[in-house]
């Protein structure tokens, strides 16, 4: 009740007349406060969550251990908005989040938005925006606690998350030579949506795919249970597979013509492609086929795809040329 | 000794030769990842950590409840490189969020920072924005523990903050009429020392306020056990009592010449001057002269500058003008 009443007297507050067309310029700082947590007040009672907005920190209870992560969305660098809608940039910013809760088998409970906003953003975009946020947190049942606001110079948001920690720790280390690579579903889709899109294609399961990402909350967790090591693919396979390789102290050997291409994807695609969202996980010998029955039960396919070895790096016979990738500084 | 290995074959594979003048576009993605990990490899084993940079998600561990906050420092709106050193930026990006959790009563535990970095920024610059980081970490007894780095246009630090939460929870809402409301330590400083900045003075209490403030943790954890509403002073005191009215749905009057003022600040920059990290509270009044000598105890001032009365809004008896304040967006 003391909440209802709150969002009353922050709509009586709000500018009058704040239309279509309307800029957050016009309803200032603390109106644009109001008006978040006036979309923000349709969530649903989280049991987890003790205290939301409207106070300097959110309050959560989970037990156990809690997974932490923080992820961004930048305009300009990881989307146009002549390609992306307000609401899929609101689910894509999300989603890379939940996406590192899922690379750790956890569950999504809690997440702060800070936001950077250009003066002249439109408010009917920035709703468009937070409706795209609010689809992706009841998507995958986690809350939005708080988070801030600053002008800038180009729309960024800054998402943390914080989750629910499997009683069975899985990260990055722990690949032992032997294992072998798996990884879910088929890759290569976000990249050839985006190609799709920059060719002037506007649908398709590829350019759906490059547009709302599907972390792999569900697999993970099961995964998680069989891997000796796991991550997301964030940063195309290779370079994944990489960072287990690096923090395992072990060689990664993937077989290029064993990776599953998404549909309209071709293998250099899937090999480095980047916002799947799917997981790459390396999983004992003797625990891989009960892992792959697993995943069936839960309709998610597990593919293997090479194995674990004694040295350093990854490894793709018969693939020319240096690891596919993406580097935001523009480097190797 | 896993990390220590980890970090050793990280220095390895940097580019080689990156010196004082070397630009982060030059280490690249991976490599500025692999200068942070080393950076923050000097942080002490925290007990509630158990995983940290290296892995999707960092991992911990926070009995009872745990506080969560959001904050940013974004270059051109919360500080110019000119007036700030980098160590002073990094600094003030992690005491703004210390101090919700401060304002929270809590104690901050692990943080998660999420960059925006233009490739031309110097190495050099970025390491001592890291030094300013830790060197808030050690005074306040958390831990660095991931984020995220992403190119821009500008230098923008968004940093997640969780804290431990404390028995009796405490927060903006719960103000009743006839509290009295309360700021420990003296107002103005922080504005008062950005105005010595923009006329050349570059040192003085005022200016080291501005440059390095201090959130009132200690006092948050002492003030929380005798407020009925509590909040910190980032906005300045008359809006951010303005807070604690619109949750507690009560009407805040402060007493202009009653509020305790830094030397060298005005009435109206203690009234306004934002970023200041002393806490506003109100107390019921038959708890209010064990909550000063509770503080005096600890060597923190704890005023009574005014009172809650029924009805909205903050009154500031004898002033003239609007309510001093400051707005991101230029509007009221």
């Amino acid at each position: 009740v003391a909440r209802k009443e709150a969002v009353k007297r922050a709509e009586a507050s709000l500018p009058r007349r704040l239309g279509r067309a309307a800029l957050v310029r016009a309803a200032g700082e603390a109106g644009l406060i109001r008006l978040i947590a006036r979309w923000l007040s349709v969530q649903k009672r989280d049991p987890l969550l003790v205290k939301g907005i409207g106070d300097d920190c959110a309050t959560i209870r989970i037990r156990g251990r809690q997974l932490l992560t923080a992820d961004s969305l930048v305009e300009g660098v990881h989307f146009r908005r002549e390609w992306t809608s307000a609401q899929d940039a609101g689910w894509k910013a999300l989603a890379a989040n939940v996406s590192d809760i899922a690379a750790a088998g956890g569950k999504p409970v809690a997440a702060l938005v800070s936001l950077e906003l250009p003066p002249e953003t439109q408010i009917v975009w920035l709703k468009a925006f937070y409706s795209g946020l609010l689809s992706c947190t009841r998507r995958y049942g986690l809350s939005l606690v708080g988070g801030n606001v600053s002008a800038g110079p180009h729309l960024a948001a800054h998402i943390a998350l914080v989750g629910e920690a499997p009683r069975r720790l899985i990260g990055r280390a722990g690949a032992r030579p032997g294992d072998i690579v798996a990884v879910t579903g088929k890759l290569g889709g976000a990249v050839a949506g985006l190609q799709s899109l920059a060719r002037g294609v506007r649908a398709g399961p590829a350019v759906k795919r490059h547009r709302h990402p599907e972390p792999s909350v569900r697999a993970g967790q099961v995964l998680g249970r069989y891997a000796s090591a796991m991550t997301d693919i964030s940063d195309g396979l290779a370079r994944d597979a990489g960072h287990i390789a690096e923090e395992s102290g072990v060689k990664v050997v993937i077989v290029p013509g064993a990776v599953p291409t998404f549909p309209g994807a071709t293998v250099e695609m899937a090999l480095g492609g980047g916002e799947e969202y799917e997981l790459v996980a390396t999983i004992p010998r003797r625990r891989f086929a009960a892992a792959v029955r697993a995943h069936s039960r839960i309709g998610i396919m597990l593919t293997g795809i090479g194995e674990v070895r004694r040295g350093r790096g990854v490894v793709l016979p018969g693939h020319p040329g240096p690891l596919p990738g993406f580097d935001h500084f523009g480097a190797g």
